[in-house]
């Protein structure tokens, strides 16, 4: 029985070394400093996080923008039609489907993401004050491993 | 002019190597596995952190808490005051400043979270899997310094 090794309990492994714990805390702090700057510039964390993720995937679905972006799909419903009154995204009828419908950034949509990712990328930067190329690398690397792992669906 | 590096745009960086998409993508999946133990609980995931955080620190100060927490202090105070209530935690005059309150879990609660922590645990456990003992360790200190780049508070 001695290979038996049951699992630690969050006394043994201690809070500074529980990754979920320290993922909270850094994403609680870069979150907080996103919508400091939303809020003076009039926007919500759905719709950059909607225009981020369609600057580098253009013409996704719903369902997978809001997988894309972490948010629930009432609340992704809600934020694309606001987007689309704003003239910020449009709706496109798939080529292959006709009852799906794409979403893409317009080119109001792009000026109005290029003006808050200064602060975005600023954040992120921020984050890796003071660590070399290499580690940010791999840590990036082990990131893209552990959402493989966690994901439900398969992008 | 050769040595001024603009910042890249994030089409250029790629959203899949975006730290900070990364880590929503993922403790958004952490937090909602979660949630789901939590809601046959009975507890909210404010109280499942509480509890966590005094597991490993106990007797801390309300602010502090809340910053472990990553809770907003009017959630943290309405929490505390339900958790009172249902005997998980105490509140104690701080020895050094009779105005001051430290809050302590109590026996119950303990017995609580250890309730939980098999799903927190496993949730944790499944993110790495297949990610050797070297790469998680790796992974682990660079968190650190990262929140050790980000945090406004010194713990």
């Amino acid at each position: 029985m001695e290979d038996l090794n049951p699992p630690a309990t969050l006394g043994e492994i201690g809070l500074q070394r529980f990754a979920p714990y320290l993922m909270n805390r850094i994403m609680g702090r870069y979150n907080d400093s996103i919508q400091k700057t939303l809020a003076e510039g009039g926007l919500t964390t759905a719709k950059l996080r909607t225009l981020a993720v369609l600057t580098s995937h253009n013409g996704l679905m719903i369902n997978e923008l809001g997988v894309y972006c972490v948010i629930e799909q009432s609340t992704m419903s809600r934020t694309l039609a606001a987007m689309m009154d704003d003239g910020l995204v449009r709706r496109e009828e798939d080529e292959n489907d006709s009852r799906a419908r794409r979403i893409y950034i317009t080119e109001q949509g792009r000026a109005v993401f290029d003006q808050f990712w200064p602060a975005m990328g600023a954040a992120s930067e921020g984050m890796f004050e003071g660590i070399d190329e290499g580690e940010r690398e791999t840590f990036v690397t082990t990131l893209q491993k552990i959402l493989g792992n966690v994901r439900q669906n398969p992008f």
